[in-house]
């Protein structure tokens, strides 16, 4: 399960290192996160950014915390007090953002771990144990849902094509490797694909600064191109596949991702070319009916209205900066999960492999 | 027909003076174009920008080409001499870019007058009469438009609704009011919008540079939206219409507009939003049968690679910058143009008004 691509996500010497991906490509800076609020901070000012990798730096933080406020010999009143100050660091954690469901899943496991064992002294040892297990599968994951893409992609097709992709769902969204670039690497490695365009993602221009930073890197053909004229190129280029990352998945296969997913999935439906979503188990949250339910971020307008702290709109201007949207399960052609792949989704399908 | 608005192309002092638009909002500098190379470079390197707006500048700048080379008291010679040099500036001036037909509209019919007058010393004096009309006649028609528009919107809604727009196709756009801004303007003062909901227009920001900024001088309510929001915002805000201009209209009603516009009217129609296009009839191309034999303006990469100088992409990543693309006709409800409302277009109602 090795991978030669970057960590966005390391424990190491005992410390948790993230890239930062707010100056990336420009520089390469690693930032250690010494405390709970560290940790926070860098979740929520998208010091790493991405459903799964928010979801692993979460569990290091709930090692962090633990670690921080440990005492060796607690008396039981002590141990409860410790359990106390745990969870309210755990509460503030898992609010950090509130669309991507990795961030409350990987809370909640952790959270689990911590009240089984917070009243032994093995508890971080267990707490960073079952961390690393998190970051583990996650990497295993991506590898197994690349393959299920890929043979799904090799299926459909056996020229060679284009894809498209949005945002960045690589091994900077996640444990290593990637969802969508997952697919993509692994499809690449079978000779299927011949170019892949990557949206630029405003705001923050998550394609343009990491997919196409990840994928130059690898030597993947990649052509970079304004959200706009992502219509233009699906009716003029051989793009068979659109295939991104998901932040959350409802129970009837509704899909939360970054903003400009649904209106993808919509020029998809419109041109023939199919809609793949690719998400570990991790993003499914089956405790929600429909995507109607997910909570979808609105960040600072300052995203839109100044690019790297230059003003690029009028001063004062009023700005709406939805970050996340919905694409509704009717207009995606499959959903690839570790357990399997959900093709035209919809609850009676997803129950079968999630319930 | 006089306007509050700012002035994108001005005659003023008997020299040409443009608003140059590649540095608002930030700072509101004016170039006075000497020569026809300076209008040329205008033209293309986007000091003016916006298909009316360039045609008037290209009308002034046929002006500034006659003045120029022109003589008192030439001979025979001297006169066919000075048309041939006139007549290789103005073949320069035509291709100085290719998508938007009113450049070579307003040159042809520079052209005609001139190769009429050029061999008397009144030439001069009548193609300046002749430009200022076409910059008139252009601030005439957008007004028109604007009745016309708002007329349609106020037919089809008694409540208040949003409108979203792409681009800039406003006052800067044109010689004063706009198409599509115009028609916004008009439905404005007419009650009938409670918000404008402007795409920054990647890569140029358009929409965040120059539509946020002439809407907001005028204290129309405006909010900027990433391009990628457009559909999020459709599906959740109260918006009825999709208002934008056009480079080029085909004799079937297909429409040229800024990147983007044909990604819009796909999500238009998916979610019941009407679209309009707002371009006056020098923009209509009946030569055209339809618009795929548009030629669309592939613009340098650095667009997309860097804002402002400022490097946002991996240094010599691939990119395509597609600055156009066609709407086909089937996807628009209405084109407004001074001569009347062509509705769900096609070749024999655009014959019907155009022929």
């Amino acid at each position: 399960m090795q991978s030669n691509t970057v960590k966005a996500v390391d424990w190491k010497n005992d410390q948790l290192v993230l890239l930062d991906q707010r100056v990336l490509p420009k520089s390469e800076v690693y930032i250690i996160c010494h405390t709970i609020s560290e940790v926070i901070d860098s979740i929520k000012t998208m010091v790493v950014r991405g459903a799964p990798a928010i979801g692993i730096v979460a569990a290091y933080g709930v090692v962090i915390s633990a670690r921080t406020h440990h005492k060796y010999d607690m008396s039981l009143e002590q141990k409860e007090e410790y359990k106390s100050v745990v969870l309210a660091d755990l509460n503030l954690l898992a609010e950090a953002r509130p669309t991507a469901v990795n961030l409350m899943w990987a809370v909640d496991k952790m959270k689990q771990c911590f009240l089984n064992t917070y009243q032994d002294d093995s508890t971080i040892a267990g707490l960073l144990a079952l961390a690393k297990k998190i970051h583990e599968d996650d990497i295993a994951n991506n590898h197994q849902m690349g393959d299920l893409a890929s043979q799904l992609m090799a299926r459909a097709s056996s020229n060679p094509f284009s894809v498209m992709t949005h945002c960045n769902a690589g091994s900077l969204a996640t444990g290593g490797y990637g969802t969508a670039l997952g697919a993509i690497r692994s499809a690449w490695k079978n000779n299927l694909i011949d170019c892949v365009y990557a949206d630029e993602t405003r705001p923050w221009l998550q394609g343009a600064r990491l997919t196409a930073w990840e994928l130059a890197q690898e030597g993947i053909p990649v052509c970079l191109n304004a959200d706009g004229a992502a219509a233009w190129l699906l009716s003029n280029k051989n793009i068979k596949w659109i295939i991104v990352g998901a932040d959350r998945v409802a129970a009837n296969g509704d899909v939360a991702n970054k903003i400009g997913t649904y209106s993808l999935a919509v020029l998809a439906k419109f041109h023939g070319v199919k809609m793949m979503v690719v998400a570990p188990t991790s993003t499914v949250d089956m405790a929600l009916k429909t995507g109607s339910e997910i909570e979808i971020e609105m960040r600072t307008t300052q995203e839109l209205t100044q690019i790297e702290g230059m003003q690029v709109a009028p001063i004062g201007v009023d700005a709406i900066n939805p970050v996340f949207d919905v694409t509704p399960a009717t207009l995606i052609d499959a959903i690839v999960t570790e357990k399997g792949v959900v093709e035209s989704p919809n609850t009676q399908k997803m129950l079968t492999l999630f319930g």
